[in-house]
């Protein structure tokens, strides 16, 4: 089959490799759509290391081809998603509701960000097939009404942005700030949206992301290439500051804007990945004082939060079909992966079919 | 009536001033007995900006002297004792249970730290009559069964040391690890003792506050001084880390530590006051990915609050009197600072009475 | 001024009483619009008792006349709301979140319902002049742009309404049943769908409150006089049952059926005013194994949910105005009692204009 | 091997089984300790319907056998627990926390009571050899330093008693009455104990079992034998009620007195197991508005959980042994049903060894 295989830094392509094997618990899924992470670059650029020869790639829609001896439940050729995250289900941290910290395996049942395997620590989903572990915890099948590209963004992007709103306890009346409208901030807003934020600021510069933050649920959008974010969030808050703020780039410069416009006893919920220490800066944070709450999450996966998020474009909730701005066959990944690592011609994300 | 006021830094002094006007909501405390914090010593060192002319301290137990026109269910004479933070109750910061940061006659109903008024914003504790505002939100009867002292630790050292387990949610079954074992530290130890954790490990080097945060609940007492702290608590958790990491100092080094021993999915509570601006290392908070959560915590206060600290007292589930070491009179109280800013006589806290 | 005065079971009356005095924590509001409520003609009836010559009404919309001398804040003539429930702030029940069961002045702090005053303790809103008792807690100011009538929802129908989705914790994807499609009922069901339920599943038998029920967020409308509601919704979730059912009625067979619908797991949010003993029959409730949560609120207030409410339309997540159906100057008010009490004309709310 | 089975109503009976074979998932145990439950005797009297044949008990203490093919990181002689409740940890309702009520292999992912399958869908503990499904998710291994009668309680007792508190929310400082104070009873009231509660309050009428509640944590105990529980509850709550009340009979009475006695706004906590129709008072639910929690739980299982409870013993925050009150061999269990079952010689727990 073929697969886009990360060689070395700066060098994913696509080339032959054998179906795997099917293990008792496993499914192996016939992948019909995929795309293509920020993080995927990150490791395309040696930024995040994985070990060469490995596929890429954790965002798989597709049909599942074979079961394991010991899986139930499903049938073969059924349609199906699997989350960027594979929890067991069975170790220490899942039952303790720590899915995406995993340690399946481990002496203590914590591994950190052990739920991450797809395209991490075993093959990924930009591949004609894929191996699905623990496929009773992870298989969730695709309503019939909705199509592959309308799925998409439920295995990460979906799934990591709604977690921003939903760490951050977005209530009712609640303002809440979004720094960031990539996909996952576009999806953290539509997530703060829904959860009944009734002032949410989103920020970025470039405008086709503005405008779409406006039709995920922003009331403002601010650029910070013509205002200073935290000045303005703090007018359009009337001094109040928000009651959320949720980081979805990485950078100290948003969290620390996260931080500035966050109202005493308020929370920032952070999705980014960063890069190097961050430094919380005394004053915002109230020399320790000021009831803050700071919370990280990494993408919740497993069935049932896919499931659910299926039922948010199900029932029309939420349309992430403009999220996908470009379609690639797998044959063309590494073009794909040129636009999107450059992110030239106002790419979002890209649907990759095999 | 005596009064120790802020002159300026490096000098506080015992000096005459007016007994204050009672207000239609306030009360008039004759203080009994009263204590030292080390945010006073702050103040003492000009760290912490208070006006020239203030009267220090927040730490109150009394009598009522005098009832507000306005002021209901009290009768002079009452024992009383009230928190460091006075919350006014209606603001829009109390209304949503954030009375800390209480911003009565703000705009919006928060203010930073706003409910913190005791020698920071208005006259405190360490005199011999004390204003109280709000009296209603604020003045806890003290039960006839328990003495001054033994309710000395509650406005404050108490009430701060247990929200750190509170806002750790420590759980039955936790790890729980106390970064110094100060006054508030120690009552951390206690309080994550007291709300289920069966591991707990206090971190400290001076043998005494060592041997305390035993009979406080610590199972296990680490000595920085000899051996790496993290190495240390690595090796006592079997290298799975903490559940729930308490800082209690205030210092870069105790905060970085308390994320590194802290497990995937774990809690950071920190109490400690910063004096600079703090540095999240990239590798222990897993470059945003490790489903953290740090959490600050100001002195929760109000009249509720105190009545179910002095209950723990009267159950005799916690005894605080270790906590109490040197005695002064209000008379002495310059020498009481010049003993307790330096730390001097294996001092923990000191009572003071008029 | 005038005023709407219980005189003994069946008789409400419009009469004149002398405008009150203000104390020094009070506002005197001189209303401006307000409504009649369920729970008036429980009283009207007979069947929830009050003392004799009560003004009635606890739903005002107003302006501030005169504050009382301990006021602070505000100034006379700014539009004003104030909830139902108009809590002190200041009781041990208040300082613990439990605001509604203020005991404000009791040894406790605690007094059943005790947060509703407004024409249940003291004299109510349906009249001239209505005085607030501790206004600083529960003066919420009226934004600019919103009219009389677009807030006139907040004091009760939505605070109450809300809260049940907000008492039974609805998240993103929930799958919700509500019971009964009055004023609270429907604003039950817009609360789900602000809080991110995907499927929310709405029971009435009256058309005109089904089709307002589509347009409050409801994705399906059971009418149980043609069908049988709880195998409807069954059927709906495929046997699989809601994640929250609100009843929002009072009644056994509704309380039931919420009961029978429920999931494993799941929330039973009770809104209703029962008039008698409850029934939990034993099969549904799985003999007390089912993980079951069942919670009553009752109406949320203070200011600052009335802010957060008043946001709620101010950013047009939701239009509260095809719940006034009818009109009334209060010198009619006798006749309006006649028309709600009767459920005639399709009346779901009247505004009554002093 | 020898097993007690279920042959008809009143008539369970020590015979030979063929020991089980080992599916991919699971792991044979040779139980080394079991103990009979409240349930198996309501399974005994047919108040409970099982299949016939079925093998009984849910409480095993033993020594791992053999190990399915697909089970990884155990190994065959180590000594284990696995919880009354078993759950799968990939099903909907196990991926949402709800472990209990697991309905793998459903369409939905929840079956009532799911989680429960010893001894009750699947062959049970009161055997020689034991088949645990779901291994990796169930079996938690014993520190050595602990004996079987040590653990014993952890599978069902203290798990299921715990949670009555946990389900409570018992804060420090709250006041909590535990009706009834059989096994469970007990460890609810020592749970109680355990997170903070400074007021515990136990009912029973046995003077062992009220001698023992005061060992596990009671502040009080009232006898309803002598008193009115419900008066003297309020007496010496001062007419203020309590925080929590955990119901652990499974009575009308005890349900109703633990809603009599609850606060506004309080948790009402059942951990009983019901036999017919419950009703609730109109009065203490104070018509719906009291802001009241009714929660149930079933015992929580799984490893973690397991794990946990055993630190609760390692670490001396409970001493469990006083509940073993009499030891029996397998060969002699119909003995000791007659003993338990009759509740006679101030039996509580049995030990039962093969």
């Amino acid at each position: 089959m073929k697969a886009a295989i990360f060689v070395e830094p700066n060098r994913i392509v696509l080339d032959d490799k054998k179906i795997p094997d099917v293990g008792p618990l496993d499914a192996l899924i016939r992948v019909t759509t995929t795309t293509i992470c920020g993080t995927d670059v990150h490791i395309l650029k040696g930024e995040y290391p994985v070990a060469r020869g490995l596929t890429i790639g954790h965002e798989p829609v597709g049909v599942i081809e074979k079961l394991g001896s010991a899986v139930q439940g499903y049938t073969e050729g059924q349609r199906v998603i699997a989350g960027a995250i594979t929890p067991s289900g069975y170790s220490n941290a899942c039952l303790c509701g720590c899915h995406s910290q995993d340690g399946a395996g481990t002496r203590h049942g914590f591994r950190p960000m052990g739920g991450w395997r797809f395209g991490n620590t075993i093959d990924g989903a930009q591949a004609e097939y894929l191996l699905v572990p623990d496929a009773m915890t992870n298989l969730a099948p695709i309503p019939d009404a909705l199509s592959d590209e309308q799925v998409l963004m439920c295995p990460d992007i979906m799934s990591t942005g709604f977690s921003g709103a939903e760490s951050g306890k977005v209530r009712i009346g609640d303002v809440v700030a979004v720094f960031a409208q990539g996909p996952i901030g576009l999806c953290a807003t539509a997530g703060a949206r829904l959860m009944g934020a009734t002032t949410i600021i989103a920020v970025d510069s470039i405008p086709s992301r503005m405008e779409i933050a406006k039709r995920m649920g922003a009331d403002h959008v601010v650029d910070f290439s013509k205002v200073d974010p935290v000045e303005e969030i703090m007018r359009l808050t009337d001094g109040r500051g928000v009651d959320v703020a949720i980081e979805a780039l990485g950078r100290q410069q948003t969290f620390e804007a996260a931080l500035r416009v966050l109202r005493p006893g308020g929370t920032l919920s952070s999705l980014g990945v960063y890069s190097e220490d961050l430094s919380i800066p005394l004053g915002p944070f109230l020399a320790g004082l000021g009831d803050h709450t700071i919370v990280t999450s990494l993408c919740p996966g497993g069935k049932e939060r896919m499931r659910r998020l299926m039922d948010v474009i199900a029932s029309s909730r939420l349309d992430t079909s403009p999220l996908v701005t470009h379609r690639f066959r797998l044959d063309d990944i590494e073009a794909a992966y040129d636009l999107f690592a450059n992110q030239r011609d106002g790419v979002l994300k890209v649907a990759i079919t095999p």
